[in-house]
């Protein structure tokens, strides 16, 4: 239970210089069981910590829930042991009374309705039924310069990266300030997120309306799915989007931007929302800095 | 179908610059759902190309099949149309008469095997007992040279990373030769890495003895078990394991190699059967490179 890193012996060997024995620090992965009710929904790989956070934002983002009284509780569940010691990799949800229970023979909710003809146009249309929350209509607008600060911010955040190279994070920025409002680390990009939806969910603050949601590695048509079911109008990626992450964005209104890296970003869709320097402005600043085309380090 | 690129009008903007449009390529992304029989098992989202491989590679990493003849057939859905033309999305295979049909309500084989007490040590275990193949007695022996050589072989293959930088890729070595035997590509690691063990079972390579499976990322529980289903005494990655990757590894009796980067690497797992030099024939080696200690990255 919140177990991050783990300690192990490892031989590290440089060609031509031989072989040592020392001790290194892994990031933690261990199964969660999702339980909803006592029934068993999913399991995913994960990192321990903020586990009840996790928990919520899979329901969020799976279209269970949209609102922080539509989970009555999530605990541990006690008789989940091993030697007789909690694992503390099993939680079950309770729902609110008048929430619809989700089916657990259904892996996804656009699964039942992409019927035989299953295409990114029908996870589209799903996606866009199935979220309680409009981005298309948030007024978040702000400066390139802020949100290229963004990625600085979050390794400085990035607590356990350095020890261990093996994690993801994903951050929530107020849009208009540029405040880090949380951030979350996983081995699993989508874990990170799900954290941070799960996080805003326990502070009621859904829709995530004027933020933005900025993670370390790529940006996936899941993650982008994600963010489109907390309400988030902007996804910023250090790596590359996919294609359907891109298809997805322009069709429900979210801005989304890759290669965010220094003081450059390739905006996918939405980028009215990101006000640049205009030609006088520009022509104002001296820059002896190159910019960079590098697409190196698939994240 | 094999469509692994999209073009798309982007926005690039660098802060002071101003922004300029122009077209980009993504890395598609599409669902494929599998069905086995007729019956929907699961849906990936992968890049298209070699999906055949895909489903065949999935079915191993399930534990269904362990051979070529297990396969009868694996063929796109004729009936899976979108505006009445194939979307190529779903696959439906057909197992051998004797191979019993997965359970589509259980989501990984270990699920049934946890109970309620999941945690690391269940699925190791249950990994463990759905291999088919042993890894811990495999011969394979190698120079540490002949390993740093591969993340160079990898790259020189990838063709699409550099367009998109939005690829993973798994390819598989001939441990004794060093020869790449097939390289795939895709924007999920876990889909790379069952096209590859996909390509095997097709061609009846499997177990996959003395070779060794390259992730361009890092290394999950999940590819480890992948890498476990098909035979492959030695799996190694650019960047860093999990913990669960790691004990896994190291139950099995599989090499896990991590950081394999320049002239250097992490050994987590089964390091004797990697030869490094002796301490004389190290001294005899002039080098002026520092050992790059570097865990930048996250992939």
């Amino acid at each position: 239970m919140g177990r991050i890193t783990a300690r192990r012996r490892v031989t590290r060997m440089t060609v031509g210089h031989g072989a040592s024995v020392r001790e290194d620090y892994l990031t933690v992965e261990e199964p969660l069981e999702i339980r909803v009710a006592g029934r068993p929904l999913a399991i995913t790989m994960r990192t321990p910590g903020h586990d009840v956070e996790l928990v919520a934002g899979f329901l969020v983002s799976e279209g269970v829930i949209s609102r922080a009284d539509h989970l009555s509780s999530a605990r541990y569940c006690a008789g989940a042991t091993v030697d007789h010691l909690n694992t503390y990799n099993v939680i079950d949800a309770t729902l609110a009374p008048d929430v619809k229970a989700p089916d657990p023979n259904l892996e996804r909710a656009f699964y039942t309705t992409s019927s035989c003809g299953l295409c990114g146009k029908a996870s589209i249309d799903a996606v866009r039924t199935a979220s309680a929350y409009d981005v298309a209509d948030d007024p978040l607008c702000l400066d390139a310069a802020l949100l290229a600060s963004l990625p600085d911010a979050l390794r400085d955040q990035q607590k356990v990266f350095d020890r261990t190279g093996g994690l993801h994070a994903a951050a929530l920025f107020d849009g208009r300030t540029g405040d880090m409002l949380v951030l979350r680390e996983d081995v699993g990009r989508h874990n990170a997120v799900d954290k941070v939806v799960g996080w805003a969910l326990t502070a009621d603050r859904l829709p995530l309306r004027e933020t933005v949601l900025m993670v370390s590695g790529r940006a996936s048509f899941e993650l982008t799915q994600k963010a489109s079911m907390a309400g988030i109008p902007l996804l910023a990626a250090v790596s590359a989007p996919s294609s359907l992450a891109a298809e997805l964005a322009a069709e429900i209104g979210m801005t989304l931007v890759g290669f965010l890296r220094g003081d450059s970003m390739v905006i996918y869709s939405g980028a009215e929302r990101v006000r640049g320097k205009t030609a006088d402005e520009a022509s104002a600043v001296s820059s002896d800095r190159p910019v960079k085309e590098s697409k190196a380090g698939v994240a």
